[in-house]
This record gives C-alpha cells, sequence and structure tokens, in this order.
C-alpha cells in the first residue's frame, strides 16, 4: 500500500499508542488526524526546516490571538476550513429534513459581550464620511410553521468603510456596528447600519503572510454577520452579501452562498437612510439530540 | 473520486485561488496541506465545534510558547511529526549515500545561547541528590575518512533527574546541565554528565491535554541531546538512549532509533563519575547543493 520508502510501521505504530480509555470520537478525530498530518509530510518529503516554519507560524497565530483577536481562526478561514467544517455542518442537518436559512462561517470578528439595543436604533455610533446608511429589518421565523418567534435575539456585526471591525480601530467607539436585537410582537427586528463595504483580512499576521506567500488578494466581499438565537431553537450563524460586490465570487475566507447574497434597495422618505435591507431569517426547534 | 456529499469543487477552488507568483515548492506544500486537511474533516464530518476545540488547542500552544519554551512543536512531537520529518530528512541524506550518525530530532528544549565549557568540565552544576555521575568522551570523526575533526563543536543538554530541563525548574542554575565543547587535537570531547532519567513530557499545556485525551503516558526514555558541528560539515542533531530504560519502546515523542541505544558501563578509580559512556559522533562533508 504505502508507496514511500520510509518506514512502514511508523504511523500505525503512532495511533496504536492511544490507550483503551480515549473516547471513541476523539480516537476516530485522532487516527484521521495523524494519517493525514503523515501523509502530507511523506507525500512532500517535508524537511525539518519546512515543518519549523510551520511550528513557527502556528505560534505566531497563538501568540496574537487574545479575547478580541483570533488568528487561529483566521489561518483556518484563509485555506478554507472554516467554511468546510460550516458546510459539513449545514449539511447533516439539511439531510435532517431541518434545513433553516443558509449558514456562513463566525469568523475571528464576533464578540461574545456585544450589548442589547432597541429596535429602530442606530448601530452606526462612529459615523465614517463614505458611509451609506441603510435601513435593515426583517423577522425570524419558524423555519417549519413559517411563524413569527417573539422575543427571538438577532445580533449583528460590521466592519466600518475603511475596512476595520471596532475593536481592531481606535478610532470607533466600543460596540460600534455591532447590536443584539429583539424581535418585537410581530416578530420583527429593525435598525440602522451601514452598507457593507469589501475589506481584506488582517495582513499583520500569519494568515496575512500565508495569503502573501500564496500570491492571494486578502479581500472579503461586503457582508453583515448575522446570528440568530431563540429559546427552544437552533442557533443559526450566517453572513449576508451584497449582489453588487466585486468578490462575491472570490471571497478571501470562501464563505459565500447563493442564497444568502442579497439586494439593497433605494429607501424614500427616511432622513436616516438611503437604503433598504429586508431579511427574514429562519429557525429550526432544538430537538434533543445524543450528543454531539 | 469524491465519495462524499459535500461541494465537490470546494477543494480544488480553494487551491485554484494561489496566484501565479506562488514559488513552486510552496504551491505543492500548500495544495497538499490543503487537500490533506479537508479530507480530514469531510471523511469525519468534523463538526464547527469540534474544529474550534482545535484552534483554542493550536492559539493555547502559541501563547504558551517563547524563546525557552516550544509547545507548537511539543505538539507535533507528540503524535510523532518531528520524528517523522526527522526521518525523511535522514532518509533522503542517507539515499545521497552520506548517511552519518542517525538523526534525532531536536526537541523543544535546545538553547542556542549555551554557552562553551573546557573539556573535562562537570555539566552538573546544580548536583541532585540522586544522580548517577557518568563520564562520557568520544571523538568526532569525519563520516568517509574516519579521521578526527579538531576544533568540532559538540553541543549536549539533559534534564536532571526531576525531570526537568534547567529552563523549566527554577532550582537549577541556568545553563545547568548543557554544554558546548569543542573537539581536542585528537578530535575527542569530555566532561562529566548525569546518566539520563527517564522523564514526562510538560503536562500544562496543550501537548499533555492531548496525551490525557489519547490516553498515553508522557514519557521518554532517559536520553542525552546531542549536536555537533564542524566547518565544512553538515550539522547533526540526535539524542542518544539508555539501552536500559523501560520506555525505550514506546517514548511519547517515538525518536528512538536501534543505532541511537547506547550502554552506560562503570567506571573504575575516578572519584567524579561511577559510570562511563563513550560515543563518536560523525559528520558528512558538506557539498554544496542547489537549496533545500
Amino acid at each position: 500500500m504505502a508507496t514511500h520508502r520510509f518506514d512502514p510501521n511508523f504511523t500505525d505504530n503512532v495511533i496504536n499508542s492511544m490507550g483503551p480509555k480515549t473516547s471513541p470520537r476523539l480516537r476516530q478525530l485522532m487516527t484521521g488526524l495523524i494519517r493525514h498530518v503523515h501523509d502530507f509530510a511523506r507525500e512532500n518529503e517535508l524537511t525539518v526546516d519546512e515543518w519549523m516554519e510551520g511550528v513557527k507560524l502556528l505560534n505566531w497565530a497563538g501568540q496574537m490571538s487574545d479575547d478580541k483577536r483570533n488568528e487561529g481562526q483566521l489561518v483556518c478561514d484563509v485555506i478554507g476550513l472554516e467554511s468546510l467544517v460550516d458546510e459539513i455542518t449545514f449539511t447533516l442537518a439539511d439531510e435532517a429534513k431541518d434545513a433553516p436559512t443558509a449558514t456562513a462561517i463566525l469568523g475571528p470578528f464576533f464578540r461574545a459581550d456585544t450589548p442589547y439595543r432597541e429596535n429602530g436604533a442606530d448601530i452606526v455610533v462612529t459615523k465614517p464620511s463614505d458611509g451609506e446608511m441603510t435601513f435593515m429589518h426583517g423577522r425570524i421565523m419558524d423555519f417549519t410553521t413559517q411563524k413569527p418567534l417573539v422575543g427571538a435575539t438577532v445580533e449583528v456585526w460590521q466592519a466600518s468603510t475603511n475596512g476595520l471591525y471596532e475593536q481592531q480601530d481606535p478610532v470607533q467607539t466600543e460596540f460600534n456596528l455591532r447590536g443584539k436585537f429583539k424581535t418585537d410582537a410581530d416578530g420583527r427586528y429593525y435598525f440602522y447600519c451601514l452598507r457593507p463595504t469589501p475589506y481584506p483580512v488582517p495582513g499583520d499576521g500569519p494568515a496575512g503572510k500565508l495569503l502573501d506567500l500564496m500570491d492571494r488578494h486578502p479581500f472579503r466581499p461586503a457582508h453583515i454577520h448575522i446570528m440568530a438565537t431563540c429559546e427552544g431553537y437552533r442557533p443559526l450563524t450566517t453572513q449576508i452579501f451584497d449582489r453588487k460586490d466585486k468578490y462575491l465570487d472570490n471571497d478571501s475566507v470562501f464563505a459565500v452562498k447563493d442564497s444568502l447574497v442579497v439586494d439593497f434597495v433605494p429607501r424614500e422618505g427616511d432622513a436616516q437612510a438611503g437604503l433598504e435591507l429586508n431579511y427574514d431569517v429562519k429557525l429550526v426547534a432544538d430537538v434533543p439530540t445524543n450528543g454531539v
């Protein structure tokens, strides 16, 4: 089977060193991971120096990461891994006949401590001079019954027109362009935000270095992040993309799906916003399952 | 070809996003890495939560790493990757008909700033009460001609009997159990050290956590690290292992090779040491090559 000229027992020895108390799922994952990593090294005759460059890059990612930045995640994103595991998770849900709104990756700029705001609020606290104000609204609904969900939470976050999220940018107020909203008695949420603009993923760390080495552009197409939650329903994480964006076909983190592309339309008679975006989110009831 | 039910074009899209200025070797490595990582995720239907656990583990490794500790390297070590790339590098040298002394992994406890000591010195500056003093000596020779190399450098490092290297242990003097020696006019080096003892790899980080999850012991068989260098010769990194060690067949980092197992023998008439170890190192002349 092995066509290489290295010790044919080495990988099995490593895998077989796992003891009887390893959980079945971890044994499966570590077996697969060890086999693939070893095959990668043998097939490409990875040298000690090349491997050490990889170790340095991964250590650097950890050293840049904190509660406001996750560079390890971003490294995965630029090689498509987060989008792939998102697709896998969504496909499994879809086969279980409970496909909700398509999902997309969380990305590294989510903040767990984002505050609630009132419906109708303007999340553009720090106003960029070149921003296009948008009134975003929609309903959160039960995927099966299509009934509106009252008191559900929709959380949104977006970058400003300079390409930075508030935690990357000393000029922006904390929690600028972020907010959590509770749906009203009709299942509606609504607020003012920016029409999103494309931006490059950060270039000052290992993800940016990898993009450079791979001769790739760092841009993400314009998008708004959405996370929707409601008691008794499965949480949903997604992103919606502006149909007019030029990076729609070559997102640097491979997150675009056709059903997540939306249209910003002109809005009349609102001094606060010249554009409008309607987006409904469908959630599926959370059926208890046996673990992961 | 693909037997899974996920987007069959996804991985090719990620690979094909590499631009024309990517170096051929990096393109090869990233292509192989992306294919294996994606195949691993699909074959095991890796979930978003499982992937995120992996990201956290890798970020944690970087956060624990500094100029005295390399936890990312240690994570690789416990899945056998450093030993595998060492074998690959050694096999390639062997096929080029210039196999020197067998190599072994550098490990995460090497320090580039280790000072020179005089031949005959005792590297056991902080003496453990349960240490067995050993007189270690040998020659550095040209692999082809078997002639001794004068003025070559042999660098050694070892853990103390408590299982800790000096940079891990506040009790030990800096550079305890480390030293660089220059070979004399006969190509000889000699010094006093400890008979090495088995020790566990550090359990306070992600490598230790992985070992726990895989229900594996953390012990390394007793060994002394050696790095030998000489102008005009290829540097050599290896480890020598005590034949009597009980972990010889199940090293937690998979570094043992038969040719690296050595015997500590009784030494007579030396008040400083009751054991002796003779070990010769053979180096190959460095022929200029065209890069890596």
